[in-house]
């Protein structure tokens, strides 16, 4: 650790406190780049410090933030973190988001590249509800990867349609399938319908298969203020799972969702945060916006660019974004779902980037199956099947698959 | 308009249809970039299209996307502009977001640089509801710049603190005083409390002046979710402002916070907004987030960085923001309010880049005079005076602030 030129800032104690918002940034390392550390954890608290008469000081020292963490990490860059007292923001995302990165976002260059709540924070925002076990005990699927497969092209497709779509992934063996977040044109295919068809397709699949029924996650459409109204509705008509795009609603859309009760299973999806992730220098680092913050707003399975696809974010990115959304931490595990670019051939390479307690997130390579969407599924299916029988025969939807995409990473 | 190498691609027929959303983007002229707007066109809306069947086609064309302008704007970079049909999405800032930039933001390098809203959609989103006649009317102030002045380090401190700062910004000539953004830590001056005692601070002044009452535009500190609640409450005590942040709380609060009634005066922060309006060749340009977005979700005022500080836009870039909040369209004129940098030597340049239609927003110039916070005030509201009065005397308060900022730009 480098407080400074000599050591000495005075803000720079380097102890971690339990019960504060620690954010870290990466800024550019010019100039007393310690300094300007130190005036972003005086600005962002008090507003200012030395010049406070001593009783003020006494009186303001519980809200002053603190720099905790000074490393130059390359030629360019440091990464400086500043602890926030918890008592100068309630326990909510958008809060965080004013508070971290308020203001310091129109301080460019500069990236929040680190973000830990406060420990008295999960009573108020819990996490994810179910969690990683939680969806799999409802899907009766202990330790696979699980399958989540994506509508194709919705807009404007009538309820029946939609059901034999949906019939089909499912019939493929879809744990999961979910609604485009562009779809907003369900005028021949409400919302309500759409789920009370969808159990009713459930109900018929788990009779006969003797097995849990599969999940259908349905995208909300109401604006942020009112989405909570929208899911307790459909919930009543049979919704059990949602999916939810926080950086277009809001973050406290997301955790004010999942706080409904009973409990819905809640999937986020990154729309538009790669307006702030995708420069290096500058904005939020995924891990945060699709790891931290989405985890910490009660996600259950957080959507994410895969390392393969066009749309893609670099490995070791995406491997950061899945950690924080399922590794040790006190809130529940999540379940990663790196999406884009996903065929069967990539299958082990995901599973080895990302483990397997991951979501297989596919649209293209489903619908696009050579002899159709059911064997889309059932091709990727089959792939996940193979990594724990490897020698096993391979079926022809597999081989089908692997002709047109690969076997492995193209 | 350049329509693809050949001109022939078929979706780039150049009319603008009335009820469309047309988001125009940046992307690097590469590889057949005309393609590429095709491509995005068809794929966020209907998700192919020459592959449909013609009866499909035919039913699907209302929802279909197209391509109404490819521009090659320098040798790296083209503007193409989509339109997507109003039937595909609610009249709501969050599908806005995630139909014109929700997966599109992650494919990096993309820049949404201009938005306009479907002709269709001014009943739901009719934008400030007072706008810049109804907060000149609601103040009494016809025609000069108005004078925003910020309170200074706000957390932890108590309401005897609040009033007397409160108090002297208005006794110097403030029209309106804001909390600031960061300001949660209300513990000792609770939202409830402060309201009155600026309700009754304002009445005091006004039948003393014998002038409508300043403004005291309160921050709101709950999620999202319950803003709207929270602002009913404090309206009920006599709030008749407040400061939202649009950009940590979701643009659907700020617009649902618009159609309370009885209607508060909204004043829009750029917090978290600069994550993504500050690189150049990706993310948002901030004429779309500041001004396009924070206009239709309802500003009054909108505040964004003045292109003069240490947080600085360029200029044009911040002149762009000025126009689209109060230039010629179909809702009501915000009041530009740029922030950040201004000291009483710069209102006669800031007045020249943004006109007198503007709000003077100051913080630091006003509690760092010399004579103190009364004093920094009145150096501001000299500073306006002498626009309409250039010849008149020169008060000692604007005398030191040209003295200790400079007479005009540093």
């Amino acid at each position: 650790m480098l407080c400074g030129p000599l050591g000495t800032h005075i803000f720079c104690r380097g102890a971690q406190m339990s019960n504060e918002l620690l954010a870290t940034y990466a800024i550019p390392r010019q100039g007393d780049w310690p300094r300007r550390a130190e005036e972003m954890a005086v600005g962002m608290t008090v507003g200012s410090w030395t010049d406070l008469p001593a009783l003020e000081q006494e009186r303001l020292t519980a809200f002053l933030g603190r720099v905790t963490r000074c490393d130059a990490v390359s030629d360019d860059w440091a990464h400086v973190q500043i602890a926030y007292p918890a008592a100068n923001l309630p326990p909510q995302l958008s809060a965080v988001l004013t508070v971290a990165f308020g203001k310091l976002s129109l301080d460019s260059p500069i990236r929040l590249v680190g973000l830990s709540l406060p420990d008295s924070w999960p009573k108020a925002l819990p996490g994810p509800h179910h969690g990683a076990a939680g969806v799999r005990q409802r899907l009766g699927v202990p330790a696979r990867p699980l399958l989540l497969s994506i509508f194709k092209s919705e807009n404007g497709r009538t309820l029946a349609e939609f059901a034999h779509a949906l019939d089909q992934q499912w019939a493929g063996g879809a744990d999961i399938v979910k609604d485009d977040e562009i779809f907003f044109a369900d005028q021949a295919a409400p919302l309500g319908e759409r789920v009370r068809a969808a159990r009713d397709l459930a109900s018929s699949l788990a009779a006969r298969s003797g097995r849990p029924a599969p999940l259908y996650a349905a995208n909300l459409t109401a604006s942020g203020d009112r989405a909570v109204d929208q899911a307790a509705t459909a919930m009543a008509a049979g919704a059990e799972a949602f999916l939810v795009s926080p950086y277009a609603m809001g973050l406290d859309t997301l955790a004010a969702l999942s706080r409904l009760e009973p409990h819905p299973i809640l999937l986020s999806h990154p729309a538009f945060a790669g307006a702030f992730i995708s420069t290096s220098g500058h904005g939020v680092a995924a891990s945060v916006a699709l790891g931290v913050l989405t985890r910490a707003a009660g996600a259950d399975i957080g959507i994410f660019p895969s390392p393969y696809g066009s749309v893609a974010l670099p490995r070791a990115e995406a491997q950061a974004v899945g950690q924080a959304l399922c590794g040790p931490a006190v809130r529940r595990p999540a379940l990663p779902a790196p999406a884009a670019g996903l065929h069967p051939g990539l299958v082990p390479q995901l599973v080895g980037d990302f483990g397997s307690d991951v979501v297989i997130n596919a649209g293209g390579a489903i619908h696009g199956h050579p002899d159709g969407t059911q064997a889309g599924a059932r091709a990727f299916r089959a792939a996940i099947d193979r990594l724990s029988h490897p020698d096993g025969p391979v079926p022809p939807e597999l081989l089908a698959a692997w002709a047109k995409w690969g076997a492995g990473p193209r």
